[in-house]
């Protein structure tokens, strides 16, 4: 591609959204892939979970937090949550100028590009899963792919809670892994953004020959190769600032969220 | 994402096809970014242009392609022909269990990176613009985008003959650009194969605020991600082979081909 004339660094920091601490995740690989870039993280943890709400429901809270971040003045909103990507993207990028990314069409595509067998299991929310949104995804990328998509209620509540090693949390992770072992699919997304937490027995589960599509790495890669192409990147070198916002409870943020992002979480900001 | 264990080098070659000679295009990408693979491209040049086909004869003679790339025993096949990709790619997905890559997604997808103000032309002939897959695709990716596909039915023909610097050329390129500078798009897919080779004559009729989008070097970027994520790239640091097939004149293949490829043609094989 042609780099267009007239290219500025634009200061603006990255607005990053969620139900609650999840999408920390995918601010992690943010932070790892774009260091110099700033970020403002609003987590809707007074409306947590998003997962197992109505779709018009899922919808308006989406809005609401878009909504707060533009009046911020972020350049691009990353949507970090699966539900509400699943639930509302194309809606937010239909009535918002600012430019918006979803975790669902980086995850689908490196799953799409990884298989060999072309049967690609999902793991994520009732909501995500009921919205078909990976589904149509997977599908305008390969036609003739095999999904196959569980739903897993329990799974992020209790990677929440904190539980992450418990027999309870691998009991969870082993119905949800079963019908993707019996399925024989190759690839598997995760489509919560939880669930990197437990990547390491999800690989124990799984096993070996099966690859796993974190949807916040690829979600990072995305937002990167966005702010190349439309030469929106802030100035190299500088070590960028991020900041906290939650709907709920500050500390509580505070105290949860710090796992999530594998990194020292200090002011929380309400909204 | 996780490799899985059993890594074997797959040195099958890539196969690629065409209506014609456009396609080569998108091969001269894939031999400068992926050199240590071989490839064996099809031009089904006796059924070209598939441009002003009917939907279901392009759909027939894709098929066509397809299986003979398959019988020649290929890893993965790219359909490096817009129309082919926008009237064929899904149903020869659904049909063949050799993973299949088209052009059409991986343009929209730079494009939609590239875009700063949502407004993307797209230059296409006419059954790719009536079939609406770049519009598809592009709002799959942002459902807010506003997309102005235009037809040329001549552009591709001019090319094809050679008439590159003419005023025919100049004057069919000028009317194709026109609407896509009334409406202010700032981000061009060139959405044939035939179209890279007036570049520089686009270039200076969009303007240099306006990003060009060549598909052919998006598509040669997937299907090096897509070996690596497979593990099925040939073995780095040997020099890969190339060889032609073409259903009509072999030597006219190898004379007008030589300025799609921009390297020397040597033998052609009949198919």
């Amino acid at each position: 591609m042609t780099e267009p004339d007239g290219y500025i660094a634009d200061r603006r920091a990255i607005g990053v959204f969620d139900s609650g601490v999840g999408g920390l995740t995918v601010l992690h690989e943010c932070l790892v892939n774009l260091p110099h870039e700033d970020f403002v993280y609003l987590g809707d943890t007074a409306h947590f979970p998003y997962g197992s709400r109505r779709l018009a429901d899922v919808r308006r809270l989406a809005f609401a937090a878009a909504e707060s971040l533009i009046q911020l003045g972020v350049k691009l909103i990353v949507v970090a949550c699966n539900s509400a990507s699943s639930a509302a993207l194309p809606q937010l990028q239909s009535t918002f100028s600012t430019p918006m990314v979803g975790v669902v069409m980086p995850g689908a595509r490196a799953a799409v590009q990884a298989t060999r067998e072309r049967r690609i299991g999902v793991m994520a929310t009732e909501a995500t899963v009921l919205s078909n949104a990976y589904q149509n995804a997977l599908h305008s990328l390969d036609a003739g792919l095999e999904v196959f998509a569980v739903a897993s209620p329990r799974l992020a509540p209790l990677i929440q809670e904190g539980d992450v090693y418990s027999d309870e949390t691998e009991q969870a992770a082993r119905e949800a892994v079963g019908p993707l072992k019996a399925a024989e699919v190759d690839t598997v997304i995760l489509g919560c953004t939880h669930y990197p937490l437990i990547t390491p027995m999800l690989r124990r589960l799984l096993g070996p020959r099966v690859a796993l599509i974190n949807s916040a790495e690829e979600t990072a890669r995305e937002v990167g190769e966005i702010l190349v192409r439309k030469g929106i990147g802030n100035e190299e070198g500088r070590e960028g600032d991020y900041r906290f916002f939650a709907s709920g409870d500050p500390e509580e943020f505070r105290q949860v969220g710090a796992r999530f992002l594998q990194l020292p979480i200090r002011e929380v900001g309400q909204i």
